[in-house]
């Protein structure tokens, strides 16, 4: 019986790439009078929901879908956790 | 003396929200065969790396600067946590 998962996934620009987005917040929030703010770094927060045989399966999913379509490798990395869902989820709640 | 703190930000769209882009990016993956995807939402993550007295003044900070700039309530939630660096970190490495 397949079982259903939820990943959270991060992804984010890898620490040597330049994060033009970043700095332009960094910028407003000074102009807003946050002087203590050191660097902001934006990325991208993804929740997937999918059906898997195991957590194994899942990870695996998600592995692929990171490198075919989330992420950028050349210069994004990324990182998430899987967890399962126990009772089915309304997913327009 | 101030310290260093590291914010790890999600803002997410309200489950209400519709979320388009979420709902091309599942499309996108049933293209690519991933059919047993349910469901994708696409949020942001932002990393800030400010100083504070302590872990209350940095929270405190946090919060407004999510209220004020990095998320809309109208639409979207967002969560943290924070860290404390205990070694000086060089922001371009």
């Amino acid at each position: 019986m397949t079982k259903q998962y939820q990943a959270q996934i991060y992804v984010t620009l890898r620490p040597s790439v330049l994060d033009p987005a970043g700095t332009a917040v960094q910028a407003g929030l000074k102009h807003m009078g946050y002087d203590s703010v050191i660097s902001v770094r934006i990325g991208k927060y993804v929740e997937v929901r999918l059906t898997a045989q195991d957590v194994a399966d899942a990870s695996q999913k998600i592995d692929q879908i990171c490198d075919q379509l989330l992420a950028n490798p050349v210069i994004e990395n990324y990182r998430f956790e899987l967890e399962e869902l126990t009772t089915p989820v309304n997913i327009r709640s």
